[in-house]
């Protein structure tokens, strides 16, 4: 048990089932588990603390780190296959249990991409994928000259391994503003890569689920609106885009999953520039914020298809449902408060909205975390927006967006 | 702990949050659970076995029968309300909750008509709700004389309590044949109940979620057909209903939930007869078998209705989100086997078919036994109903039925 906090209560019957384990005990692993369920596929959980958000629905949880081997090798012992909430997972341990005989999906040579924004950098330079120009800076002093390489200040810098949801990366308008950027990098012990500030008229994001045996399922092209540089809604499918450049999107994101062999559902998020192109900006190698609309609005959830992906089995059909169906991510309000503040919201908005889906994820509230999220779905985009947002501003405290009604 | 073997494991996190206790560990329970993952209503289960359906999905079960007290108070101290997987909880201990202050949704005296077919049938009488025409019969030699009283034979016996899925109901064509029924019912301790055999076109069926609060949603009414005395096919909405029978339908239903006082969903299993009327014939007050649709096909399942329900939050649309949804039981096949040979299935049945929905309850495998479900929805009946029961029939093992596609 190598010194890990076990707490294994209940383990799934694995015999006739494969068991799949999941490292990290978030919302991910925790909507994972509603598609588990269906599917009668016992899940056995790594979770970071016992009241993990997926902890609290998953029997057979034990709770230690992601970069404890010992704890790694102890939750995934007689399970078929291992998949991942987060990217926090050291490579070096998953080349381990691949050492052992066990199998990582997606494997750690694909994990790579999604853990190092370098090594992405690099990997679709060679594949030729239309990417933001970019460069690894060395030292604040070089950032200067990278500016003009990258089109000038304003300039994107992002700590190379680590960041999410906004944390390490920085827009900065002079090499004096990069300064904070190296100070984290640094502390880290990472680099800092500089990108070229796209002109973009929007943010797109393409999920695909693709299995060990190259079958590879793609989902609608969706809308991406981010707020701090954390996801904040999603529109499935992006309203008004261009049938070629979707369809481009969708190639660009297939192609991706399959040359760097990810198994389980790849995350591609894509600027669209005022030109008219697609670039690639990043990629997550597990269920995605941009894909939470398929719970209710696609035939097959991406959790689901994550799980069929990750077992080989057959993917299932990504259609829409609905012509539009819109997610908005719950957020923390700025007072805090606890989950009970979110549930307290239930009256009001199951009552002004009887069609709307609420997710919430059992987190304690604080502000910016995201805590849950709600999904509106029907023929009339503007509708279903406001009413996504009204649901969402609601349970988060803040002021309610118009809602027409 | 009175004695009980109590295997609880981690408890849900009440704070803030009402827990739902849930006796029975069933499939209902099962399904239940994603639901409350989605609204983050922590479960509390009491199981028969540590290995029942729900069981191995809910992280704070506990081990006991639901007709031992203490058991059942073990289980839903700190919760907000129990609700059930099933009828067989004796209301002598439900009244005893009652008394001590604790919520029991559905409440013991409604429960009375769910759980004892003769107090249902003088209340519906009382109600005036258009019913077979019926009669207790006291003993063997009294069936002739009620078969008389009854439109002949072959006339329907029932235990009074007890029945489900085809046990405990007898259709006999002469007074020798009843002796079976009563041998039953007087091993049980129970009566027996005559009831006319209805000259039907099919049966019908409708739920009802109600609040305490008395806020009712009615789901389409769905045409369920019956194998041997178990639920087996259901089509939502019900093919070629005449829209005036459809509204009667549902008004009888949600008449009886209110008249009962009915809390959480009840289900209300009619005869279509030839001369175009409703008879209600059972009552169930749970997520019903003829519900399971409504996972996928309605913008509100009947789980999480039945949570919303329990907690008198305001209950989700039940629209069906296609023009036809049609659900198959998968039951176990004639080789029994284990739940292995069901995920052997998938192979086959995700590939034919990457719309269709499986549900699989992880439930040993035994001869007749319900052990999953399946659910095809579209615009085309025929189609939508070829698709089904090609899945269902694949995974049960029988000869699958012909697929034209």
């Amino acid at each position: 048990m190598t010194g890990t906090t076990h707490d294994r209560t209940r383990e799934p019957s694995p015999v006739d089932r494969p068991v799949v384990a999941v490292v990290g005990g978030g919302q991910l692993a925790r909507m994972m588990q509603q598609a588990a369920i269906g599917l009668d596929v016992p899940l056995r959980l790594l979770a970071e603390e016992p009241d993990a958000s997926a902890a609290r629905v998953v029997p057979a949880t034990s709770v230690g780190a992601a970069d404890d081997l010992g704890a790694l090798r102890t939750a995934v012992r007689g399970c078929a296959v291992v998949t991942f909430d987060h990217e926090h997972v050291p490579l070096a341990h998953l080349r381990t249990l691949v050492a052992d005989g066990f199998p990582c999906r997606p494997g750690p040579e694909a994990l790579a991409h999604a853990q190092d924004k370098a090594v992405m950098r690099r990997r679709l330079a060679a594949l030729d994928v239309a990417s933001p120009r970019w460069q690894v800076v060395g030292t604040p002093v070089d950032v200067k000259a990278a500016a003009e390489g990258l089109g000038g200040f304003p300039l994107v810098l992002k700590t190379t391994r680590g960041g999410y949801d906004g944390k390490g990366v920085w827009v900065v308008g002079s090499a004096e503003e990069a300064l904070v950027a190296f100070a984290a990098a640094d502390a880290a012990g990472v680099d800092v890569l500089a990108e070229e500030r796209v002109d973009m008229v929007r943010e797109l994001a393409v999920l695909v689920a693709r299995s060990p045996s190259g079958q590879s399922a793609v989902y609608p092209v969706v809308e991406s609106v981010q707020r701090d540089g954390v996801c904040h809604e999603v529109t499935a499918p992006a309203p008004g885009l261009d049938e070629d450049l979707s369809l481009t999107a969708q190639q660009v994101a297939l192609r991706l999953a399959g040359a760097l062999d990810v198994t389980g559902v790849l995350a591609v998020e894509m600027f669209e520039t005022r030109d008219g192109r697609v670039l690639v900006n990043e990629l997550a190698m597990r269920p995605h914020n941009t894909g939470h609309w398929s719970i209710d609005g696609a035939v097959t959830s991406q959790f689901e298809n994550h799980l069929r992906a990750v077992l080989d089995l057959p993917l299932g059909s990504t259609r829409a449902r609905a012509p539009w169906t819109v997610m908005v991510n719950i957020l923390g309000g700025p007072d805090g408060g606890s989950a009970g503040g979110l549930f307290d919201g239930y009256p009001h908005v199951l009552a002004h909205d009887p069609a709307v889906r609420v997710h919430l994820y059992g987190k304690p509230v604080r502000p910016g975390r995201k805590v849950g999220h709600v999904t509106a779905y029907g023929d009339d985009l503007e509708r279903v927006r406001a009413r996504a947002r009204h649901a969402a501003g609601w349970f988060a405290g803040t002021e309610p967006e118009e809602d027409d009604r």
